[in-house]
């Protein structure tokens, strides 16, 4: 793990940290064997200012299209850093953000789209889609947690997942996959994508379903609600559609990560 | 309106009031002209202790079988009270706690338990008999409403109303009749009872559905959820049967009301 161009001991006048609101900032770029053939994971890491000490870390999966630092990632990160005093990492998914285009799954994303304009329907498309992206990104981001949690001001502590639309399809494979993982909300996926590996999840989970989405099926959406083992677990279902997630769902996620990560 | 055996002005030593962790709990009965047949409407009104101008006040609807006093009333009560400064009231519904026995109402309840034992769906009985009952409390709240605001401890601020099971099936067709309702917490109820007057619900709500009920098909109460026609409107759903609610969801129902009413 390599903070771009400053370790993070560093003033935040180095290019790689910078903060804003007692939350410090930190791009990152991450080595894996795992990426030999794709380069570097680029990343982004939020802790209070001045922290130290081990704390609860938040992983965040962004959405389809976006990256790491997308506005509703931002927002959030902040939020849990600030009021909670977590830290906060994400980074871009395969084809994402600041890593290069992905050959394969241009492709498979350009026929989608025909696919689609042809009448086919879209969820099963993009279930697939998502699964196998998944395969990629379980094993990364269990790089990255392994990277972080080695890091001074973050340290072994209780982690939690946020991730809704495409980070709910990667999400779900990926809670399901790493112990490390206390509690975890999701949101805006269907079962086609994630059934099998929802059936896997114990954790506490707060799902988010958008009652108008105009993207997952509401079947889709309540299946994988159901299909999710946790005993705990909420689903809040509101107006709206796909993006128009309310503001109030985030003083919500921010009251269930403090219930279980502290 | 009549506090039992003393003006709410008298010591707390009264047999009407008593007061714990600064709750004040007053005995009332309200005596209206709707009610020349049945005799009076028995009350639990619960305030800030040494309250004093308009606040808030919320309305709670027991369950079926219950009563103003049931654990599950004054819990909440309480929490409103002592952590929000609202006024809380709550009435006994006919037939139960101090009311009398209701003749018609007993004849059907008995009638409906011999039909569910020889096998017929439950739902739709529970629904019709719970649309006779709200034909009554619906003006018998709305006259408690009056009575209570005029009290100088309560007086005539924003109301809340909250129900579920049977203060559910009730509190649909009040929410939708009293125009002095701003936000409700309602649930574990279906669309055969209520969707009609739901769809002329307009103010936020809370919708609380136990994914597991085992009184409320999951579709009935999905179906009521979607029938409302509030702008802002949240389904909560957690696993468990229908007396299960999570603890939590008191913590979120308080911070609703608070959004809404304050």
């Amino acid at each position: 793990m390599r903070f771009t161009s400053a370790s993070p001991s560093t003033s935040s006048a180095s290019p790689s940290e910078s903060s804003s609101d007692g939350v410090s900032e930190q791009l990152f770029t991450l080595d894996t064997a795992l990426n030999t053939a794709l380069g570097e994971i680029p990343g982004v890491l939020w802790t209070p200012e001045g922290a130290t000490g081990t704390r609860p870390l938040i992983l965040m999966g962004h959405g389809g299209g976006q990256h790491k630092k997308a506005p509703g990632i931002v927002a959030r990160a902040h939020r849990f850093v600030a009021e909670c005093g977590f830290a906060v990492v994400a980074v871009d998914v395969p084809g994402h953000g600041d890593r290069p285009q992905d050959e394969e799954y241009h492709r498979i994303a350009t026929e989608n789209q025909a696919r689609v304009e042809a009448g086919e329907d879209r969820a099963p498309l993009i279930a697939e889609f998502q699964a196998l992206v998944a395969r990629r990104t379980v094993p990364e981001w269990r790089a990255v947690l392994d990277a972080v949690q080695r890091l001074d001001d973050v340290g072994a502590g209780p982690v939690g997942y946020w991730g809704v639309s495409l980070g709910c399809g990667l999400g779900v494979p990926f809670v399901a996959a790493e112990p490390r993982v206390r509690a975890a909300v999701l949101g805006l996926g269907g079962a086609l994508a994630s059934a099998e590996a929802a059936a896997r999840i114990t954790v506490p989970v707060e799902f988010l379903m958008q009652w108008d989405d105009e993207r997952v099926p509401r079947a889709q959406s309540l299946a994988l609600f159901d299909a999710l083992a946790s005993p705990e677990k909420t689903l809040h279902a509101n107006p709206g559609k796909h993006a128009e997630i309310p503001r109030f769902e985030l003083d919500s996620a921010t009251r269930f990560f403090t219930r279980h990560l502290t």
